[in-house]
């Protein structure tokens, strides 16, 4: 049993020194140099907690860019931050490390980091940084404010509310198909902008923080779809006692997508179920539709009406000709 | 590349559910049924980050029973948080599985999160569960509270301070040491009983959260002892631009450690660097020594004064006829 060591003044506290502490410039965390930091909410305000974890090799390829890994760990806890209608004030950040990360290729993880944490203004508070026989594995704490009481809960939405997304959905599924099958790109007639976008949003999402304000001043219930829209809408619906209809033609899709449907209409499910979109589907009295397309426009985050609550159970996706469609699976699940 | 899926109403919920959902009681974990928490410090306070990870095949053994993998990765944290000065409110869990996990396994990690989590009165707020091709990783995120500012540091000893140390040093690092070598319990002549009290210290720990208040109003600054006494005094002094001084005899040792060093006298270097212990360093101005002793025995912490600290460096440790001993590394350091 495997504990190494080094010299005194490790080299851990060495590569924590040059490598994160640029990132930790809020007071509460002391630089990094105690063995915790202390955090507050303004008065009036609570903390927002969430958790999320990627792991090489099953969110992402061990060869994507080292800045990327860095930005999606983040930003995958930014959207959840978003969706519940609160703005990031800062995350710990543990990292299992295996022996062949080298220098070079932490240096470009803590740039990406450094670069998402300081455009979120999200700066680090503390971390853990162990050795692995396994692949690197980031897992991070993120914190944001709300006032009290107005955090956006999934278990919101009422009969007659709107269903809306941001963005567009699919792009990251097919951008990971991209990476699987070589030839798709041809068969899509991708133009080389097409791919360049789809493989874009696989690597690093885009949160959607502009608009945590007006999810939190008119949304009755929001998260964030990570798990593909089908089941993230349906758990939406589990968790407020209600229904969904979707009308599948209405759910925005990127350019790239539209071109990959052409060639292969059944890539829908794959759209609808495939994760890794990082968008928020929020519902919204019909009364405050307007007021909340007016704060996501100047919030410059697009967003789409995709249909309605309705009594009953379950999130129902209905195409062209109004027929309920069928999915294999509804979402994604690593168990 | 590797999302695998399966079906709505995901098992990754029903796992979630049934293993996990009775461990988050606080009303701002909303049931573990939302996609993040709330939560805020008492008027008055604020609230200590805390993040540590534990990972199979490095901090523990895979075949070491679930349970007390999960009181160990929870009780790192409330180390650090007992050192602080700051009473447990809750925590974040994000665990990695390989799927050699099963359902037995679970059930038995989440009975022994559960009964700690208890016994600290540390809920959970929330999680997230990952496949991971390497070993169990289990990533813990710790909150505290403290009254506003008043965190215990690393950087407040000052020169004429008392060291104390709680409990007894060295015993998780020779637990460690019975695992890899058979042989030592005999050759140690080791009773039963002190094999055991070894062999349980490495599983684990016994975080100090009763001496919390105590440090709190009595500690010029304090750490817990993770990575070995001599490194993390050393850190300790570092961050405090102080040297110490520690009379090694008055170090306190267990009854199997001192059988472990009659037998082998070098060992004392293990039991000083070894880590693992997850005691509380901490330095005390001398008009406060009486006060904190009194405190710390209603608490029911055994705690021994070691030294002092002093003008200059790094922290020296002197045998019986006053020679500084020389360690060949003074911490434990991943890198």
């Amino acid at each position: 049993m495997p504990r190494r060591a080094s010299r005194p003044q490790s080299s851990e506290d060495r590569l924590i020194a040059r490598y994160f502490k640029p990132i930790a410039w809020h007071p509460g965390a002391f630089g990094l140099a105690d063995d915790a930091a202390v955090l507050k909410a303004p008065p009036g305000h609570e903390l927002v907690l969430k958790t999320d974890a990627i792991v090489g090799g099953v969110h992402f390829f061990a060869d994507d860019p080292p800045e990327t890994v860095a930005r999606k760990a983040l930003r995958v806890n930014l959207s959840d931050l978003a969706a519940k209608g609160s703005q990031p004030v800062g995350f710990l950040l543990s990292l299992a490390l295996p022996k062949s990360v080298d220098h070079p290729w932490l240096t470009r993880f803590a740039r990406g980091l450094a670069a998402d944490a300081k455009r979120h203004q999200c700066p680090l508070f503390g971390g853990d940084t162990v050795r692995t026989p396994g692949p690197v594995t980031i897992s991070i704490a993120a914190f944001g404010i709300v006032p009290e009481g107005t955090m956006v809960r999934r278990a919101g939405a009422r009969v007659g509310d709107y269903v809306v997304v941001t963005g567009t959905i699919g792009d990251a599924a097919l951008g990971l198909k991209l990476r699987d099958d070589r030839g798709a790109a041809r068969r899509w007639k991708l133009t080389a902008g097409m791919r360049k976008h789809l493989a874009a949003r696989y690597l690093v999402p885009e949160p959607r923080n502009a608009l945590a304000d007006a999810l939190r001043r008119h949304a009755t219930a929001a998260m964030d779809v990570s798990d593909g829209l089908a089941g993230d809408l349906g758990k939406l619906c589990a968790a407020s006692r209600v229904g969904a209809e979707v009308e599948v033609v209405r759910v925005p899709l990127s350019a790239g997508a539209r071109a990959a449907l052409r060639d292969e209409p059944k890539l829908f499910e794959a759209i609808l179920t495939g994760g890794d979109d990082f968008e928020v589907v929020a519902t919204i009295r019909p009364a405050k539709l307007a007021r909340f397309r007016a704060a996501a426009k100047s919030a410059g985050v697009p967003v789409t009406t995709i249909g309605r609550i309705v009594a009953g159970q379950g999130a129902r996706f209905r195409d062209a000709e109004g027929r309920a469609m069928a999915f294999a699976r509804a979402s994604f699940s690593h168990f």
